[in-house]
């Protein structure tokens, strides 16, 4: 570990402090659980064997076309950023992962995988970046990527993402995840069938360079910063692309990328279905895709999404292993705090799924006997499994109370002295 | 023609009034379409030749789960039905085929046809009803049909489905439409896999009854009658089942059937290109499935969906022939009228599609001007292409104005003093 | 109590099963919440005082526009639905009071209330049906009711709104809740001034008529059954009203007649704010006017609901006490068991609220320390309260599982052989 | 008139080329309006009296938080932007005014006004801008500004609004428009009823400072940047804030600030009605706060909306004189060419909403005759009125097609000679 994470005896201290609590409660818990033949420890275990990986960009204070406000200790690069991701494994235990997104955090690979081993972590999907422009770029994206009616733009894309491969190879990554901001803001602007052929080829162009152990996640999104169309704009699209692409091409599923009042886990169980769900961008969101906290809005969504994933698996769903990732923008809050909040919540719903009693549940579907197949469910999520998500983070050497933890041990303070105020960014964008 | 249609001198009266100013409107449309280098004729003989079919169900008036207010004269059964479906027919020269529903209009399919004969109609795809209980019927759809968790009850559902493929075999038809109410009401309540495994089984099996020369549409619903999930619920899941099911197979898209702000033209573009578009229930709808008048709500939108029909004619899809159905619920108007309005707006969106400048919206998207290929559609769109429905009207012996002609004829009044007032039907159900 | 209702011995067994689990679980949140400085019996105590009012329409069994599928001993009329409401609160002891809607439940008052006394039961806010025609009425609501062009059709509707209060005051309610349909389908087919106008006017007449000790709530819906304006559509509209009108004029807010994405709980506070929240209809909703049961979807709305109403009583808003009232449509279930478990998950809600710490939440708010803020109210939100909800139950005589001791008791099985099965009701109305 | 404006000849030679055809059409639409009892001269003027204002910022390029694409030739200054601003007017003479946001246009008031009138510009609404940090700033608003926890913060903002007051009055504006981005991103992160305290009392300190012949414009928005409160979300809370002010303080009503399926054209009848509609920004949507062009996406709803204006001046709604101001964000186009079309099409459904027959109209509503009331709106919204909207600017001396106009004159080419490419912009605020 490097000097800049938490110091062991300031998790100690606090976890001192919240023990004989979490002891009597997690108990109270066991004896509950037992009661409904579930065993606390199993389920425990099962939790602190459940990851999700922090994204880099999620480390940095986020914002909106309006503004950004920046925030105290800002990370000044890829390298702070792993630091800042290691903080939030060290207190969670959830997140040994982090997700880079190229050329954001584009460095010497050998020094991001030394970087990273020196803190203990990996990194999970590597994403690309066609919806800005980079400084010195021969093409703009302004009217799209891989999409782009001109050859040789489409080109320069797909050489982008082949440079990311390159760069996930060297440390370790096994994933590409190819979102694209192509789309149209009139009716008319682009050939939806066209626009959709080209970047179906250029996608091809992009999977025959992935390796035999890699796996690539097209992500849908229904709108923005496209205003009128989007070229993968739904699940139905995406799923098309999976399909066209091979067997190594999976969909992605951003909880926010949906039209309003979609039922997304229903998404989620027709893509296990037809062996197409690749994984998650997990966050939460009450417009658009509005990249608040997960669990944050509507965390009875979030557990539903999760009783697919847990059903899945207690059917045995052959080659089923989707990512977990976070994908959140912090414009409010310290990220670091964001993203152990939301590892948490990912984890309380995988847990609450987790109690539910599939047995019960099917039965009741069996006989239409709606009101108890949803109290089924109903119990299981409203179980206060925080005990079961404590005793899980103090068994890996985390923190009990991650957040308190985290602002007694003065991270963010020490880090601040370090990193000078960074600007703004945008503003006048309207 | 029977007794009970329009009486042939009353719309030539009324096409009397208003001849001269339609020559004089439509010469003046065919002068400045002349400029932009348009053959008024041709477009007036494509519309002439464009059809859409209504639905026997929509000359009933229609009504909401709160209530439902009789308008005079309605029909009593399907032969009445029949009567009003020709009269929009013979006023509007765009409605020749009518689209049964069973049991609602089951009767011996050689009165059927005989009646149909008399009257000059057709018959175009036939629906399933397995989203409502007939009287005397064994296993109750309350909980589902094709997908029910109930061999038998599912066994009826198909067995139904294939009496409607019988009838329509025998009366001409060549296309089978199932829409089914399936889902469920409670998260918990169905499991989203299974059911959609039986959907699917359910559905093979009415496919192999189906006969080489017909067509099987399945039209997907994002909710209602089942309001947390629907076994068909977008586009996506129904190009799945029209995939699994064979060439023969085609998803049948809704206007109104998705969620809020979809963009629905785009997944017209996506069927076109993947040879799964079947056809169209033409309808408009402000908040959910509201059948409301086609074009009445959002007239562009209408016209964006056949831009893309007649895109596909330009590019010369191979086996591209949708269908074209008329689906809509008439709560306070004549429903004779709003069907009459309805083809009007449908052969509208259609003329104006066919005056967008293709070549030059071709150029336009390659540059990127998306203002000017913004710029190409709206003026097609806004061009009062009325002289030329008014024109394909009259040049086939239809009225110059359908509306003002069934006004005229009496009709309604007639058919009232024959047809006692139904009863109002639904109360109560809140 | 009458024959009818559960017999003592059933609960009290069905009670034994599971009486020392909960003083378990009981004593064991009780600690937990001790540690959070929250006495346990203090929270129990008020939510044994918070009591819901059940609609007499609620315990039939609703359908949609598309079909009723009509369930075993359902309801002959007004006094079978007072039987099956004793049985709800007799089970839950959370829901004393019923919501008649006439003419649906006209009777004679005398035996009403005789009916009602004999159960222990009283009457809640009336409701008034102008949304469709009753029988031998004069005339229709087809083009609206309160707001219609023609002056008779309004002066029938006021007349029927004078003639609910005359049945409440005779039975002993304090309110009149006026829901009405009226709208428009066409842009155009209203003048949405004048029509407000005459809604204003006609209000204004009931207003006149009402007892100085009464309230009477008007409600808002966003759309359905008119499908593109509504006189009422929103909460700005419906505060207008209230204004307008007087110190006895309130708004109601029904959970599911809102746009999609709205922020309801804001709404909520904004009327408390303004003195005009009369109070709810509870219910929960997906898509539109779902009217499922309370906390099916999307609990943590339900909570922060409550989280507001909490906050007004904290704040010692003067002159609150809203009504709170389940409106609901049972489709798929028991309505018996639905309104139970809705009675309980308002009081889960109400519960939940009451654990918020809200000196702490002032702090946070105050310092603009967003994610403890919102910790603070998921805090509140996960604690598992059923152990209090069964204690509140229990202790005032009711069940601690009363689904489990509804099932049981076999009511349903007994009123299905006296109460013969009603008739499907809608089908056609598509 | 400054250099940078188009050559009158330029203008003159491409009208030149369109006299003829424009004559002819014009011709002809006379014609078939005077059938209609119109006369083409009296639209024409009226249509020709109608103005819009445009926003300064609207001439830069717009972005989102994914990316700004600069465009050429881009504006350096409030200078430049004003010249920009006197081509959108001197090609369409519908644009004499523009509406400044402050600091972004902060100046010297006298060079200010000195360069709008060489250009023949006027001034309308000053914007404040508390949504965003300035350089310098002494307190931020990432937690709000005029509702914000911290007195100070609250004080600053009101203060900014005052000096946007002042420079408003040297300038000659005569409103103030207020946009907050004030709300909260976590349920329980702000307290609604007391931030709207504070803001209706910082507002209630601006209002004192406002000039006896100002207006003040308050301005709603449902989300963004806040995603889960906004202070101001709606019409309902914007009308109670306009209502606490006092006599000149009004509501401002942006087409793309509302909720999904909100039928904008009832909000704006409501105000109308009850004599708070201050005007509009317009611009179109699809999905959120798209920013498009006016027209673009929907342009029967932006019809919809001037018919609501042209009845209230047809009923002769008392001090009834709303502000109309375009609000856009032009990322794909060439912001000149986006706002020229913008004004034509704000003008274009004017001028419909002109051929609307009121009487026959009324008529209909009185009737219930929901089809004819209908079909009355259509027909005057089909009626393709460009040769009224290019006669217009014709006899104001612009151009009959001003984007063909304003890329014959080579100003963009001009502009970007001189004017240095700006920076993206933001980038990695995801």
């Amino acid at each position: 570990m490097t000097e800049t994470t938490i110091a062991a005896d300031v998790i100690a201290a606090e976890n001192e402090k919240r023990a004989a609590a979490l002891k009597d409660d997690y108990q109270a818990l066991g004896n509950q659980l037992a009661r409904r033949n579930i065993d606390i420890e199993a389920v425990t275990t099962r939790v602190a064997e459940f990851f999700v990986a922090v994204p880099s960009w999620g480390v940095g204070t986020g914002g909106t076309r309006f503004a950004r406000f920046s925030g105290a200790g800002e990370p000044r690069g890829i390298f702070d950023k792993l630091d800042d991701c290691a903080v939030i494994n060290q207190l969670t235990r959830a997140t040994p992962n982090v997700s880079l997104h190229i050329p954001w955090d584009k460095e010497d690979p050998k020094r991001l995988k030394a970087h990273a081993d020196a803190l203990g972590l990996g990194f999970d999907a590597m994403n690309s970046n066609t919806f800005s422009d980079a400084p010195g770029q021969s093409h703009s994206y302004k009217y799209g990527s891989l999409s782009h009616t001109d050859a040789a733009t489409r080109r320069q894309a797909v050489e982008h993402n082949l440079e990311c491969i390159e760069i996930g190879r060297a440390i370790g990554s096994k994933a590409l995840t190819v979102w694209v901001g192509d789309g149209s803001n009139f009716p008319g602007q682009s050939n939806f069938t066209r626009s959709f052929e080209r970047y179906l080829a250029a996608m091809a162009d992009i999977y025959k360079a992935l390796p035999d152990d890699w796996r690539i996640f097209s992500e849908h999104k229904m709108y923005e910063p496209a205003f009128y169309s989007t070229v993968v704009q739904d699940w139905g699209t995406n799923y098309l692309i999976a399909n066209a692409l091979g067997d190594k091409a999976f969909c992605l599923v951003d909880l926010g990328h949906h039209a309003p009042n979609t039922n997304i886990e229903m998404i989620v169980a027709r893509l296990i279905q037809f062996g197409k769900l690749g994984g998650f961008h997990f966050n939460d969101s009450k417009y658009g895709d509005d990249d608040l906290d997960a669990g944050s809005i509507d965390p009875y969504r979030l557990f539903l999404v999760f009783n697919e994933l847990v059903d899945a698996e207690h059917r045995g769903v052959k080659g089923f292993h989707p990512a977990h990732m976070i994908d959140q923008s912090h414009n409010v809050t310290d990220p670091i705090e964001s993203l152990i909040s939301s590892a948490n919540e990912i984890r309380r719903a995988y847990a609450q799924a987790l109690l539910v009693d599939r047995v019960a549940l099917d039965g009741y579907q069996q006989d239409n006997d709606a009101l108890m197949a949803s109290d089924v469910l109903k119990r299981a999520y409203r179980t206060d499994v925080e005990p079961i998500l404590a005793q899980a983070r103090q068994l890996a050497g985390g923190a009990i109370d991650p957040i308190a933890a985290y602002r007694a041990s003065g991270y963010r303070e020490q880090v601040a002295a370090k990193r000078p105020v960074s600007v703004g960014g945008s503003g006048g964008i309207v």
